[in-house]
C-alpha cells in the first residue's frame, strides 16, 4: 500500500495526514507535489482520473481516492483510536457532521477560492474557465453565517460531534485552516468554535505552520 | 423510532425512500410537506437546525439528518441486503463513489437549481438572496461534463461502484431524476449511463413518476 500526497494546505491532503498522525498509522508516502501540477499528468490521471490527491494505491494497483473514503478505509483496517465512532448512532452522528461541514462551511470557502480569489484567477483563465467574482464573494456571507450557525451547535461540546475527537474535527480543522490560509477567517464572534479550534490546533497532528505556504502572500488581494 | 420526510423529487427525501424499499425496512413515516414550507417551521428547525428533510428521530427523541447517514445508521441495523459494502475496501469504494456524484454530479444541478432555475427565482427573492445566473447557467456545462466523465468510469461495470447495487446508484439515481425533474438532461451521447439509468429505473424501488411533480412544469423556462 502506498499513498500518493502533498505537504499542501489544501484540505483534502492535509485530512489524511492528520489521520495518519492520529491514528498512529504510517504508510509509504509518494510525493505528488500539486503546486507543479503533478496531479494531472496522464501517469496520475490513471490513478485517480479526477486529478485529484489524495489517493491510495494497494497492493494490487488498484487505487481509493477521495480523503475521507480512504481514510474509512485505513480505519477499518486499524480501529484504534477509533476516528469514525464506535457505536452505530455515533458512526452515524459523526458522519452527519463530517457532511454538514463540507457541504455548509467547507463548500463556500472552495466556492471563494474558485470564483474571487486573485491566486486562482490566472490558472482559471489558462484552463478557459470562468470566475464568477460576484458569485464567489456572496460566499463569503456565506461561509459567515455557516460558522455562526456551527458555533451554536457545539455549545457546550468539546468536539465537533461529541465529547470525543473524531474525523469530523480533521474536516473542520482543515477547512478553516484552509479558509484563514486563503484569507477568509473565522468571525470574531464565534467563541465555541475558536474555543474549539485552540483546541485541535494544539494536538500534535496540527502540525505544520500554516503561515509558511505561500497561498497565505495571496491573502491581501481577497475581499473581505 | 420515526422518519421525517416527503414524497418530494428532492433528492434526499427519495435517497431515503428508495434505500427503505431496497431495504425492505419499514419505518414510521410523518410526513413533512416541503411544498408548504413545513420544515422551516419552529418545530421542525428544533429536530434539524438546517431546516432539511428527511431527519430520523430516535426514541430517546434525538434526531439524526443527512439523508447518507441515516441510511448508514439503518444499514447498521438491518445488514441485509448490504447497500455501503460487506468488505472494508467494498465500503470505502462505495463511499468515494457517493462522494463522487454529490460533488461532482449533484452539486451543479444543485447549482442550476438555486442559481438560475425560474421556479426558485421567486423563493430567493422572497428571502432577500440573489441568484448568480450566469454561474447557475455554467454549471449546466458541469453536469454535462461530469455526467461524460462518469459514463467512462462505469463502462463494463453493472452499477457505480462495481457487479452490486449499492448506495451510490441511489445517490445518482435520484441526482438524474432531479435533474429531469428541473430540466437537465442526461447527455445523449451518454451510452453507458443510459444503460445503467433504464436498469435502476426498472427496479421495483424506483416506484414514483416523477413526471406527475408540479416542478416538472417549471422545464420549459429553463435555459438549456
Amino acid at each position: 500500500m502506498k499513498l500518493y500526497n502533498d505537504n499542501d494546505p489544501a484540505p483534502n491532503p492535509r485530512r489524511v495526514r492528520i489521520f495518519l498522525l492520529e491514528k498512529g498509522i504510517d504508510v509509504p508516502l509518494v510525493h505528488v507535489p500539486l503546486a507543479e501540477g503533478k496531479h494531472k499528468t496522464p501517469e496520475f490521471l490513471a490513478k485517480n482520473s479526477l486529478g485529484q490527491l489524495p489517493v491510495l494505491e494497494l497492493d494490487d494497483g488498484s487505487t481509493l481516492s477521495e480523503s475521507v473514503s480512504i481514510c474509512r478505509y485505513l480505519e477499518a483496517l486499524h480501529p484504534e483510536p477509533a476516528l469514525f465512532g464506535r457505536s452505530a448512532l455515533e458512526s452515524a452522528r459523526i458522519d452527519m457532521w463530517i457532511r454538514r461541514i463540507e457541504l455548509r462551511v467547507m463548500m463556500p470557502a472552495g466556492m471563494v477560492w474558485i470564483h474571487c480569489h486573485p491566486f486562482t484567477a490566472a490558472y482559471a483563465a489558462s484552463q478557459g474557465r470562468a470566475q464568477f467574482k460576484d458569485f464567489g464573494e456572496s460566499n463569503l456571507k456565506v461561509f459567515a453565517g455557516a460558522c455562526r450557525w456551527l458555533d451554536g451547535e457545539i455549545a457546550g461540546r468539546a468536539f465537533v460531534a461529541g465529547d470525543t475527537y473524531s474525523m469530523a474535527d480533521i474536516v473542520l480543522q482543515t477547512t478553516l485552516d484552509f479558509g484563514a490560509a486563503i484569507g477568509i477567517d473565522l468571525p470574531e464572534d464565534c467563541k465555541n468554535l475558536r474555543d474549539w479550534y485552540a483546541r485541535v490546533s494544539s494536538r500534535p497532528s496540527a502540525g505544520q505552520d500554516l503561515s509558511k505556504f505561500p497561498v497565505q502572500l495571496a491573502r491581501k488581494g481577497l475581499a473581505r
